[in-house]
């Protein structure tokens, strides 16, 4: 086998409470890492110091090894088409539009740290994509769905290993699709859309009533209080015998089904990933989704769906955030 | 201005019913165009037979200008990813699994004309994207979503200007898609799907129902028979100021713009075309789902939203199909 030299880039997944960041091998996948506050709370000055003291925790003494290529960062919300700019992502208060690059270069530098290439942003449900395409479950498929259950219910289009951006990079909503036009209402106003009811404090509601009046060991464990009926708790439940926990996951597994189904006739992609804290669930969530998604993708098309889980967890947000720099030398060359 | 040297194809629509066959030249269209019958009913013998024939009346007395550059044939139904193999195109009874260019090329060469380039299938709703994006309603748009509504509803995607395939060449299947988990059945089985309520047999007996117990004039031109409730009658029954028939419209373009604003969610793609003879009804159908669009599409994404009606009827699907030819010239060139 011929040698390759190694190659690093850092990759950052930023998020409201936590940012991580890590040091990434193109072959070997992440080979230092790191997690420090976001301290959102302070403004976009402060998490752009934040992360640059998250990208030197990982490069510190790695000098002498080799150079880091480049810093790919995924952030919750809009990125601009040409993956420069950010514009207001939530949880970040003050944030409004961020050119990353202009803001992040300089401060390394200051920092002393030297970057050869490309500061790239990146929507964070994409990164986890292009993070699993390359180092997670997502590996053994040319094209996937990526969905991600997380607060929200994120999403990403994968086609032939490269990203499906969509017309100005905002592809990949999957959350906000419907599946019910006269069902319940998501955050953003959308009637019958998957987060309505897979989004965490949907799917805790949902709980919640569900299990008001049924036989349950889930309030021995939870509290009759609504915020402590978490997604978590429900699955710690099932995996006890719970069956009433059982018939909540079941609920949720189908809904997710029947909207991966549909996307399926409509792509004629026909494998999904799911990832996030509430796909935890495993195989209580996705056999039904399994059994659901075959109902709603039309006969012809059914051959080969499979819906797998994530196996890297939420480090393939930074995987992919790393990817989007080799990437970016892949093109140029 | 350079002048070019004008180059043809021939494009087909193969239908169940009739078979459309145009000669086309790259920058300006249809040069001449047959329709004839496909006489379907006698197998896939005489349906092969009936292409040539239609191949041969449009471009007799042709061969003096030129030369023709393959042959594009969209025909409904299954085609395979390379494009060669028509799997059971339903509408053409006994065709089990065609490689269309074995068929076709030889009865070519036994007809006297010469084909120097392919012989290309494509499904007939992807052929239709093709021709919108180069000759009719697409032209502006790099990337759109086609729908076509006519006995059932199909679609395809356009993006930068090329179809969207899938992994085996099936995506598009619109209205295969759900908009309400507990909905009714279409012809495949899927609970929702947007076929069950637009699809001509679906419409027609809505329309009949909702119309049943109102003030209507339809009845005056249809009778009360539920074969004679056609969307083409409501349209009419619509322009000559009857509320009820303009409410049926309302109803299913409102059906119509709940699955369009999902599918911008998903795809970032913001321009729609609607074609087919359902959509003749024009505004009455199409303000309703031009309105539903914006309400299923997530408030960040709405800019730009835009539904046009196709401007060149049925003739896309042909125009598509000889495009098919070109298209292969500019990826060998």
């Amino acid at each position: 086998m011929p040698e390759t030299t190694p190659e690093y880039a850092v990759g950052v997944d930023l998020g409201g409470t936590n940012l991580k960041v890590a040091l990434v091998e193109r072959t070997d996948g992440i080979v230092r890492q790191a997690t420090l506050p976001t301290e959102a709370e302070h403004g976009p000055e402060r998490v752009l110091d934040r992360i640059v003291e998250g990208v030197q925790r990982v490069v510190q003494g790695f000098e002498a090894h080799g150079h880091v290529e480049g810093i790919g960062v995924g952030v919750p919300g809009v990125v601009s088409m040409d993956r420069t700019t950010v514009t207001k992502p939530p949880n970040i208060p003050g944030w409004e539009r961020v050119r990353l690059a202009d803001h992040i270069g300089p401060r390394m530098a200051e920092a002393g740290i030297e970057v050869r290439g490309p500061i790239i942003a990146e929507n964070d449900a994409n990164a986890a994509a292009l993070g699993s395409a390359f180092y997670g479950a997502g590996v053994p498929f040319d094209s996937f769905i990526m969905v991600t259950l997380g607060t929200g219910v994120g999403g990403a289009i994968i086609v032939d290993n490269r990203l499906f951006r969509g017309t100005t990079g905002a592809a990949g909503e999957i959350g906000h699709m419907t599946i019910d036009y006269e069902g319940p209402y998501d955050r953003t106003g959308v009637a019958g859309a998957l987060e309505a009811y897979l989004g965490q404090k949907f799917l805790s509601r949902h709980a919640r009533y569900q299990l008001l009046a049924r036989e349950t060991n889930l309030y021995a464990t939870s509290g009759r209080d609504l915020e402590h009926v978490t997604p978590q708790r429900v699955h710690a439940a099932a995996l006890a015998g719970d069956e009433a926990a059982r018939e909540v996951l079941t609920w949720a597994g189908h809904k997710l089904g029947v909207l991966l189904g549909s996307i399926v006739n409509l792509l004629d992609i026909r494998k999904v990933v799911v990832g996030g804290g509430v796909s935890r669930a495993g195989d209580f969530l996705l056999d039904p989704a399994r059994d659901a998604m075959k109902r709603w993708t039309m006969p012809s098309l059914c051959e080969g769906i499979e819906i797998v889980q994530e196996t890297r967890g939420n480090d393939v947000a930074m995987l992919g955030a790393a990817r989007l720099v080799f990437e970016h030398i892949d093109d140029a060359a």
